[in-house]
């Protein structure tokens, strides 16, 4: 790439610019603000870079589709323009719909979840073209959301209906992150999820508790029930749980032994007292473990002392954190199956929300393998390549569907307060984020 | 006894008139109200028949100690002049503080629990006296407190202390009730009672659920404790536990084989689904079965849908109701080695408030021969005897320092609202209440 360097540092202040521009937008998707302004923003930015851009109704706020360039390698980024409520608004040391340079950082809601991530990539493609008398050499897809804060609700089905649109060698997801020592860190997959309430009655109404020798007891039978779902090692115990779960490959094996740390940032953060296994698998638990955890248990008197009740309610809130090639609709049934088989036919389940499927990427395919040496180049340090992340996200349509590897790299920091007050990115990370768009997309034009 | 049935009928409406000047007064000791005017209304009413009132200091309320008459036999009549909130007020159809009668139905604060079963035990007194010269056939003391509604706080302490002064032969307690077909329920014991949380934190705030595969789960370590306190059909499965209940006596099984119903009034009135253990062992099950109640279960996310967390804490509340010769402190060390064991080292234990020991008097002592023959004389229907009631309360110090068997037998009834609005008694049980008071009084004074 010929580019120069005050050619690219022009590029970042004209990114940071249009980032101001986006964060100022408070397109609030829970609360339906300003998002079909927002979209036509973000369409205005493609557009004046040759994109044709197509938006289709979503659920909550247009769905954008666009595409530019032309070349044997086809590129599909994924961003959303949405962002979370700014609220506690008091909690802001600046205005949140104001992006404003402190001490290295830029704050701002959208700073860096996920405005700032579009901005720095196509800051980036800018300064490719610029760099190229205006040619990308790759086909660019872009697919941007307006409804990822609440949970993508059409996502999935639009993926689907739109495959062949959407079609790619490769997928850019819509996170990533720097460490304070500026090594980053991708992540090649995301767990699946499914989110679940256990709902137990045993009368009408409130009993006394002295009937608690004739009356069964809702919590102890929900206590009960979510003792046998796993271990005190946290391994799930449901019979057929673990039948789909897919063996970690060499190259995830040999990546995981590669990841730094085995969890005393977490432990330290958070004063954590209770670590679930040896530290040496560390990684390996949360990076390619399926796990079950209990959001909430509620039921009965809660005040101060005692109260000699016998409730005649309770829930549990559960998620269930997948990894490939576990279904979500199986992990239901096979949970009714553990509850019927248990004496608990009578705990009802309550399937919350969309589930979604995990996903994870091949570690050796090129275009993962792309990412990782520009990485290294740009970032000129060692990237850390997780085969997945603990988290969840709709990444398995694209996989699924588009029928190509998905890669995650980007911009946030472990400070970047997302979905919080301040919500912040460091400058460092733009500045680099964009030379990183950059030569990626130069590398896999070829 | 000469008693005419003139006489009776107006000891019965001197009654209820002292009723409804006992329930004007607001005694409710939650609140600190009106205690020390109300137990000087107590007072005089007593010292107006002859006894010796002596008024000793409680935590909340006087405590008050009175004697009269003389004979071969000493009963001790055990009572309460505190009541409980009335609020909602809204809820009552009539003042809660005026004594109105509607229906056949006495209704105010109090009329039940304890007001009414105190002034219809006076009026037999009066009665009986009344037939007999104006002396008294036995000793009779009568231990009168101001804090039960606030769990007595003072009641172990102060028996033991004074336990000289309340030697007795026989202790008649606070309450009992009347079946709608006018069978006079007796309980001969009340269950022991030990109150606590189980609290378990395993880091300083809450974390992302995707966490879970390497953090512990707070939620699922308290259900999976609670879960191993007892099995699917209410058994306790602490060891030693049950080491120390004992055997039911010939008696108590008799008595037990007796009682009617076998929890269709339960089933009926709270729409229970879940009943425990077989029908036929319904009465065993309530009175003479340990069990672990839990009261309350909460941690974590409470709202609507889903919340991705991995909460910090979680706190569950459990009863145990105990039966003779359980030891409420013994329990909490078989508890607090039982979850050591089980791995459960730090989920810590808290005594929510002062146990009661349980307590349950020997059904072939005469004592409780003569309340059940008057019974059945008096009230003219079958008796029903309950070797120990399945709610608790403090009977064990009168027991253990008084030394006597104790029988419970009142005027409430199944319609009574106690603790709610619109507590009440039946006009024809206060009537019979007074004159099974004067019949077994003449009974045991011999």
């Amino acid at each position: 790439m010929t580019l120069t360097t005050p050619d690219l540092q022009a590029q970042i202040e004209r990114g940071l610019r249009d980032l101001a521009d986006l964060v100022a937008l408070p397109s609030v998707s829970a609360q339906g603000r300003h998002l079909p302004e927002t979209a036509a923003a973000v369409t205005a930015l493609l557009e004046a870079e040759g994109f044709r851009v197509q938006a289709y109704p979503g659920q909550v706020a247009p769905v954008l589709v666009a595409e530019a360039g032309e070349g044997p390698f086809t590129l599909l980024i994924y961003n959303h323009y949405d962002v979370q409520p700014e609220d506690p608004t008091e909690l802001w040391d600046t205005p949140p719909f104001t992006l404003t340079e402190r001490d290295g950082r830029l704050y701002g809601r959208g700073a860096s979840d996920d405005k700032g991530e579009l901005i720095s990539r196509l800051a980036g493609l800018r300064a490719l073209k610029a760099a190229r008398g205006g040619q990308l050499p790759l086909k660019v897809k872009w697919l941007i959301e307006g409804e990822e804060e609440v949970g993508s609700p059409s996502l999935e089905a639009f993926v689907a209906e739109h495959a062949a649109e959407l079609k790619a060698d490769g997928v850019w997801w819509e996170f990533g992150s720097v460490t304070p020592e500026g090594r980053p860190v991708l992540y090649a997959g995301l767990k699946g999820i499914v989110c679940l309430e256990l709902r137990c009655r045993v009368a009408a109404s409130d009993l006394h508790s002295s009937n608690g020798a004739v009356v069964d007891n809702p919590l102890w039978r929900l206590a009960s029930a979510v003792a046998g779902l796993r271990d005190a090692d946290g391994t799930v115990l449901i019979p057929g749980f673990h039948d789909d779960v897919r063996l970690a490959s060499e190259a995830d094996r040999a990546a995981i032994a590669r990841l730094p740390g085995q969890g005393e940032a977490l432990r330290d953060t958070y004063e954590v007292t209770r670590l679930l296994g040896e530290a040496a698998d560390y990684h390996t638990r949360l990076n390619l473990k399926p796990v079950v955890n209990v959001n909430g248990f509620h039921g009965g008197y809660e005040g101060e002392g005692s109260k000699t009740v016998l409730p005649a309610f309770g829930m549990v809130k559960l998620d269930f954190r997948l990894v490939p090639d576990q279904d979500p609709a199986r992990v239901v049934q096979l949970l009714r199956a553990h509850l019927d088989a248990g004496g608990f036919a009578d705990i009802e389940i309550v399937e919350l929300e969309s589930h979604q499927h995990p996903s994870r990427s091949d570690l050796s395919h090129p275009f993962v393998r792309t990412a990782v040496q520009v990485a290294q180049q740009v970032y000129g340090a060692e990237p850390i390549l997780n085969p997945s992340s603990g988290g969840s996200g709709p990444m398995h349509p694209f996989m699924a569907h588009v029928g190509a590897p998905v890669i995650a790299l980007g911009i946030g920091n472990i400070g970047g307060r997302v979905h919080a007050p301040n919500e912040n990115i460091l400058r460092r990370d733009f500045e680099t984020g964009v030379r990183f768009a950059a030569a990626f997309l130069e590398a896999l034009g070829g």
